[in-house]
């Protein structure tokens, strides 16, 4: 099965989990089912320039970032490290993270939720 | 935890599936525990100019694929629709996909491959 891009719902979050700005998600899946049950979440998000996502916890979950473009500073758990296209970034169960996109340029990433 | 692109290994598999040319993986994975025991797959595809996957089948397993830019021909369990970037494809247990880039850029995709 194939879904377009143009079929997507696009939605527009302001100050996610208390981050600043606002960010883009197009959810790449419709229902948990398409992730057969193993997951919640597997998005394409855009944090816009001088935008973030403000510090979470997950539980009973792990969530994957995959940075496609842009550059961010991120918060791993407490600690603030620099991030770019290519780097990956895992927060596990009891863990938590914030990202933040201080340039002009919006930073796109795929988030990727597994159950465990 | 974060692993930055310039420490993941990169690797070319040529005619992979029986397809023409060469395409380039990025594993965003390091072994199937990153998934939780969920899935095995989770990589960033670069399907090189003139160069495809041949056609091969899922079984007890679901793969993803996210075009994240260019565009190809994609053969859906036997029926081939154009593809491009934004476009998000479903292949589940007991179907088979390949996917082709006749053209002069690279077509770049996200897989994910998820058991069940």
């Amino acid at each position: 099965m194939v879904r377009k891009g143009n079929e997507r719902s696009i939605d527009r979050f302001e100050r996610r989990h208390g981050g600043e700005g606002y960010i883009i998600t197009r959810k790449l899946i419709n229902t948990n089912d398409e992730l057969n049950g193993k997951g919640r979440l597997f998005s394409h998000i855009t944090i816009a320039p001088h935008s973030g996502i403000g510090f979470h916890m997950h539980e009973g979950e792990t969530e994957i970032y995959y940075v496609m473009s842009g550059k961010g500073e991120y918060n791993d758990n407490g600690t603030t490290v620099p991030i770019e296209a290519g780097d990956v970034t895992f927060t596990p169960s009891g863990a938590g993270h914030a990202i933040h996109n201080p340039n002009d340029e919006p930073l796109d990433l795929i988030a990727l939720i597994i159950y465990g």
